[in-house]
């Protein structure tokens, strides 16, 4: 009656262009006998599956509650003691933001055997359509990812002791903390004119791009009402550095 | 007489699987007239592009000087200015450690159009493979991708300002370099136990992984004979962190 434990496989789509697949991933959806799917997976890569396979939709979107990841983890590992193989289609890739830890724990627990595809990450996705090179020779010589949002509200938020000259920070999903995030690294010491990047919609049809500075990145979101899901880029490059702490004034002479 | 100038596509090959290319790469291989192929880059991905392609090897090859970036970035402009479409193939992303401006610089002063396809980028490649979550609630909130490199040997690596509590770093190609993220690493107070990783050829059937501590790392990768193409992690914990500073013997208490 017990079937042997199945299989889970953890994919990532890329940020949400179905084109952004990687033939490993294709692969992967075409084995799959149940397919739990997120938000920002593109529905197109459905065309991929087995006409036999299961398919949920089980995204979170931002204020709805969505599917509690509790629910995910349980839902995987039913599926996998049924001995099923499990594709699970995050956005980007698995393990930048996807609570990836969580469900390889489910599988483990359930005897599973687990693979993990690795996709495009959206903000190198966003790099590429706003044409930013996240690392650059004598400029710029670390590329970080961090959430916008810190645990607790009031503390300083982990992410400014990190910007340094020669760092590309890309937050993610940083709309509603643009302001936060402007104000905190100038008063860090960041130059306005460190240069910013709003990108929206990232690898897909529908991308907008829009160049900004450290200055002017919080109104230039609302002057283009840029919307999540988006990726905001701030640089500090080490040609900028030496003049850090210069009153703006002087920035243009 | 004087042709449209042509379009330069940087093209992000992945870790050098050809099954790790996306779907959007490859169109853009098979419309190419002109390849321009990286050292890491699978020669299987060559099957996309047109029978009519002229294909070269531009690689760099540690020690061999290999050809020289002003070289490639001549040869891309020549192409273009004869009207060509251009494919560069770089292994992972193109915009990290791709050397991306100088080439789309290139393009530019040859009145081209420039389109980046983005990649799969070696780390998240080595992060599947090693099931290594770059980023985990409550513990980790920022990953960096760093070069293992300074550019003046004697100074203090910039990296070692980047490590704190709740960062996984992604060094590129440490190899050569372990004993001193190792050191540095420690002397800066991250304890030898926080978790690190080796991981050869990345996304490839040969990968291999080594798991291994800030206190062993430099060690493995000897008594392992780890050789480049290689991703080291380590990564800082936010519960490692209270313990920093402790006497290595009372942390398995």
């Amino acid at each position: 009656m017990n079937a042997a434990p199945g299989r889970l496989i953890l994919i990532g789509c890329g940020p949400g262009a179905a084109d952004l697949l990687t033939l490993r991933a294709i692969r992967r959806i075409a084995e799959a006998d149940v397919i739990l799917r997120d938000r920002l997976v593109d529905e197109d890569v459905l065309a991929f599956a087995s006409p036999a396979a299961t398919v949920a939709y089980v995204g979170k979107a931002p204020g709805d509650g969505g599917v509690q990841q509790a629910t995910i983890d349980a839902t995987i590992r039913a599926a996998l003691l049924e001995g099923k193989t499990v594709a699970r289609l995050k956005s980007g890739d698995p393990m930048v933001f996807g609570r990836a830890s969580e469900e390889i724990a489910a599988a483990v627990s359930a005897g599973a055997k687990v693979e993990i595809v690795p996709g495009v990450t959206s903000a190198l996705a966003a790099a590429a359509d706003a044409a930013i090179a996240v690392t650059e020779r004598a400029e710029i010589q670390t590329f970080a990812v961090v959430t916008a949002r810190a645990a607790d509200a009031d503390a300083t938020p982990d992410w400014v002791s990190r910007m340094r000259p020669g760092v590309c920070l890309a937050f993610y999903m940083g709309v509603r903390e643009a302001w936060k995030i402007q104000s905190t690294l100038m008063a860090a010491g960041v130059p306005a004119d460190a240069p910013a990047d709003w990108v929206e919609n990232a690898g897909r049809p529908d991308v907008r791009t829009v160049p900004t500075s450290l200055g002017r990145l919080s109104l230039d979101a609302r002057q283009n009402r840029i919307a999540n899901p988006a990726i905001l880029f701030v640089r500090y490059p080490l040609s900028l550095s030496s003049r850090a702490g210069e009153i703006p004034a002087a920035v243009n002479r």
